[in-house]
């Protein structure tokens, strides 16, 4: 019997709703006998290609969308408090989790961990050295994963996971693909587990 | 003992989500006790306030909209077809249903007719004429829908409608309030019917 293809899941380290589905996607991908593929991107060079921008930043549907994170947090169950620092850059976590992903295989742990550091802790994931405190609480060689943020290849493999993103389509965080089949949000997670449960509908 | 106060449903008649939102926004209302007030309002104004702009005109994001309008449709077990002329102004419709408000005070019924009418026979609603056919289809008074369409104080009572959603904070559709509490997208209706459910979370 083939194994099943895993979920394919794309977020940016700064998106709320990425984080809110880093927590809930394994237990999802589990009741239907997946596993999870993690793709960290970056946000900021989708926006370029769609003209958006961070959603706290619009008018109105900014003022909105500080309501609506930490309710949907609630809602899901997931510990959460708005950052002091938001949005960031992600580089230096996407690409920890790149050069671990290149040298191990899973990196759902550090993915969360990450991201709890940013949406409970409220410490800035985006600065290379706390990243690599980070990775280094998570049981991983800080200066080895500090180094990693500065690796030529590892810099290469990021922009390489953001170019194939966005030629797979994904603009916004989280962003699922279920055996081909695109999901934008977390709020799309009714959808994919009816996708997963029916092979479509 | 007092009425619950109704569920606020504000729409336009050009949205997907609106017209999915609308096909079942009474059945979870009605779970729980509520009755829906409708609000047609304009995107079209509201989208200047935040420079959004019609989601099938956005580079990348509207290819996957195009995918998920007939996906949720399924999903919720709507019948849909992407209309031939889309998005369109919704004036004729909006002002029809205002006027049948003003009258009558349910227009549950005249509202989901609109919708069918233009996602699923892909009848341009938007033209006057067209609204007032099917007004009368619906058992209205044909000729007097026509004329409300013209009407200046019922053209009044849709701007004042539609800046009374602005300042309520909605800048999308469908966008439904409970008990002052807001919630934008058909996507938030598990969060609805749990706040419903619960008083809150």
């Amino acid at each position: 019997m083939t194994m099943p293809e895993p979920i394919q899941f794309h977020f940016d380290f700064s998106s709320p709703y990425g984080y809110l589905g880093a927590e809930t996607i394994e237990a999802l991908a589990a009741r239907h006998g997946r596993s999870v593929a993690w793709h960290p991107f970056l946000l900021g060079v989708v926006f370029r290609s769609t003209g958006a921008q961070p959603l706290t930043n619009v008018p109105i549907k900014g003022d909105y969308a500080k309501r609506d994170m930490p309710r949907s947090a609630r809602y899901y169950g997931v510990p959460f408090r708005m950052p002091s620092k938001f949005p960031i850059a992600t580089q230096a976590p996407a690409r920890i989790t790149l050069w671990q992903r290149e040298r191990d295989g899973d990196v759902g742990n550090l993915v969360k961990v990450f991201y709890r550091a940013y949406f409970v802790h409220d410490r800035d994931i985006g600065d290379p050295d706390v990243a690599a405190d980070v990775a280094g609480e998570c049981g991983l060689d800080r200066t080895a994963a500090r180094a990693a943020v500065d690796d030529a290849s590892i810099k290469d493999a990021l922009r390489r996971e953001v170019e194939a993103s966005i030629a797979k389509g994904v603009f916004g965080s989280p962003f699922v693909f279920v055996d081909g089949e695109p999901f934008w949000g977390i709020d799309r997670f009714e959808q994919v587990g009816r996708w997963l449960a029916q092979g479509g509908f």
